[in-house]
């Protein structure tokens, strides 16, 4: 990938990347480069710190950062990088994720993150492709154009189930 | 306000606008232009409608959105409009915003909407900050300035008490 | 099926047609006329309003509409279309249907959903028999034999049970 | 009320009352006559079993129950009544309507509550309104006006706070 | 079992049969004389009056009532008979249990239900035989011997786990 | 009070007090006699097992124990004491008693407790009276009777509110 | 304070002071040096990076971090630290500590906190001195005395209570 | 194992070993003697105290306890020993672990249980080593290797991951 990517992909542990995956689909289907690792916020805290604080200096635009259980990662890089943080909350063994959703959505006024659904990472993908929209404005036309084939799909499908009845 | 407002922040009713003005308090101290205004996706349909289908025409480039209960409003902006869809989860009287946080959260692959906690409003504007950032090079700046200021006043106040005992 | 419907039964995706057949099932027994279909309050928002805008200008009398997740489209429907509307959480794959449930049925004063249990499709197709009923008084008479019906099907049973010990 | 009530808002207690007064408000409103009363499930099993069983004989076309806790009024009348059975799940005390609204909604197949929000005894009324329009197709202009007076309510004040800044 | 029953054990389904089981072999282990039946608050209600308004008179002592999802059964038998009634809530499909405890557990201030744990119907019986023993002080020495005998059981297995290291 | 209580009515805390004298209302009203006092499980763990060890002998029938949080007395009291022993769930500061619920409601099979709603002490009283007609044929008359004047004060409120419109 | 503290009491803001509080008392009342200060995981980051880098260098035994909502400091300063982290949740305003508890209970294995209960800073004091107990068996000593105050003040109450009636 | 054992592992049930085997493992691996048996405070509740009574005094530092559903162990043994005692809430079959959790943390003051994750035995097992380290520093040297370990195993997973892309 000879460009700079734009997004970075982070995750927790290497058993969230089947979820975190859709994230990087939905990248590569709008052309945007992307880097993807593992970065622990509670295994490698130093790593953690080192990505946080300059990855705006290293032309990164959005963090998309997914974690399960007591998911402190997305949190502890918005309380140090100045980009937009996307969280994913990985579906967790015993609380199926609420303990996910919580841990990343209820952080405290003055350090923000985009917290998507439950395992929700194309739509992370998703979102960090509206956030580089601001300054690149035909991806709002991709957005739009995305829109229009989800919209096709499912009215095709409606009127598969209505011609059976 | 001369300027073009970037970013709406739109609310279900006018008992959300104490919750919501915490995000425009932070927009105004970025001096980021605003407009404020109540849009229900319950109470008018048409109305939500006409405005996600032309807010990133007319020169929005964030939407924050609060809602509490069954909060349908950022989803269904975020359903219509291609711009990234900031949701604030208001707190319900009878179940303390747990079901305004999952009604806007857990949003289907496709339409994302980027989550704050309950009552997070000042967060979000935060939030929108960051986005604008991306084509704002200087908010970054502003961003990283505001983190060390609140770095600061909690360095403060950890001497007083400190000192104190 | 030449006969006006008098239900629609919508759901916002096809995934959800194993529930929503429950439902079909019902209106078939009893004879009542429905149509049956796609219509996704996220991915297809406009089809959403046109459905919902002229339902009751078309026949329709009763709704029934199924979604799992941030279930915006029985609140949604609910608010452009004035006739009753009957929503049903499907149950969803990380919350278990707790996030389809809040986001049904705690809706705003002034746009009622009546809200079924998770997957209760079966008996949102009661529900529609039981309000049709108000205007077809035979329908109170079948609905009557109905329980009769279910009461000899448990009496038999338990009959069964006792027997055998 | 010399005319024949065509909606019973019953209620387990009269503490109650101020939580159900906003359902005899809406049929008010719309002029429908009705019947208010106290018929506890657990307190006055016969009185219920004996509204129930002859309501519909009566001339009711709809029942409104409300109950809080394990709230069992809604599902035993549904039980007995072959009518459509409105529940409305009231605030308790300790779990704050969990207990109540899981009570109502989580019916089994067979017998269907339409269950509203949680102290959603407007949506109550407005749903009977929506009832009973199926026999009486003012009722559905009536609605219609209804939604455009709400709709010119937020409008109205979403002019003020636009014109307030 | 030519012996008048004493605990009479009724569930609302006969799929809770292998659940409720638990409760007739404890019984069976005591001596204890019960009829097994199937009683459904919502599909046979005039059963379970019937059932409950008469239980006292033909002998019974205890009720064991197992039922699931807005689980009335227990709560309305206890609301018809005089007798101590144990309820058993059943484990739900899509809430797991939740609703069955809080529809059981919750009940207002007047009408007692025994609750149990999720799918607890040996601990049903078991506090049927306690509740019995009031009367037959034997038993009271018999469940002195289940507990030693469960304690010898678990002593067997520590030692076995301790010289297996 | 010379006669022997039949009732044991314990609590963690003096402050659980106002909650418990409900039940010890209510054998006043049945003329059971009883003793009131503290047994802690966390704070006198070996008073607990002193009490519970020879609660039988002592002529003690019934045991109500009520805890708040991580509510334990019910439970060892329960593994301790071949009694029937009836857990009340106190309303906890910080999680409203779903924690005493649960601590004292999802019991390990082998040793029952009959739990009772959150704050519920007034059933507990019920059930104890109930648990002891096994051996005081009497006491059924009684409950019938309290049933009977709960339903009279129900109907006198129903026709107070039906006149009053 | 001459003595090297041996104990760090941190907390996220000034307002969990009150909470937090309860912490010192106890180490105060068994002689325990220890250190009170603000560390913010997320808006003091570098601060917690270098407190907790440290701790063990300075002399610390033992942290104590109480944090509210989306708590991240305890579980980050235990990915840094290697001693031992005591995690206090406190109640958050929305969701009354539920957040606090899975942020800082559900850590991933080889990270631990040793979480106690929402707002129950004073055991974490007591698990303070029990921790530090290891190396200075006095503190087992006054432990068990603790405990047998804490019997006496219970059955003092207890008599009271008894002799009041 | 020729040496005093300083932790014992105690568990409520033989079906929590797979669960607790984690915390041996660590203890292993750290070369800590421990004990490992079954102590149940609801079916050996005698067992139980005189576990708790002695423990101190036969030279345990440490109580490991794991137990699930109305898990009472860990708390008990903590209100008998004046060590510190770590909880393990064990996932149960019905609420996935929720009462384990809150069972074991809700504790109240007076009494601390050290409660880690749900099945969060490997974490119960390195805070053992960490509250030993207060007497031994070479464990803290041990702690940091172990750190550093698991940092090197996630940078290895890093760099394959980053290396497939």
């Amino acid at each position: 990938m000879p460009q700079q990517p734009k997004v970075a992909i982070i995750m927790g542990s290497d058993s969230d990347k089947p979820v975190m995956d859709d994230a990087a689909k939905v990248l590569q289907s709008f052309n945007i480069p992307y880097r993807y690792t593992i970065v622990s916020a509670h295994r490698t805290p130093e790593r953690m710190y080192d990505f946080a604080r300059i990855a705006h200096k290293e032309g990164y635009k959005v963090i998309i950062a997914g974690a399960g259980g007591a998911a402190h990662l997305p949190g502890m890089v918005a309380a140090i990088s100045p980009l937009p943080v996307i969280g994913v909350p990985v579906q967790s063994k015993t609380l199926s994720g609420w303990d996910s959703l919580l841990s990343i959505a209820q952080m405290p006024g003055g350090v923000p993150v985009a917290t998507v659904a439950i395992n929700g990472a194309k739509n992370a993908g998703l979102l960090a492709v509206q956030i580089l929209s601001v300054a690149q404005p035909e991806l709002i036309e991709q957005m739009i154009a995305y829109k229009v084939s989800m919209e096709q799909e499912v009215i095709g499908k409606a009127q598969k189930m209505e011609s059976e009845g």
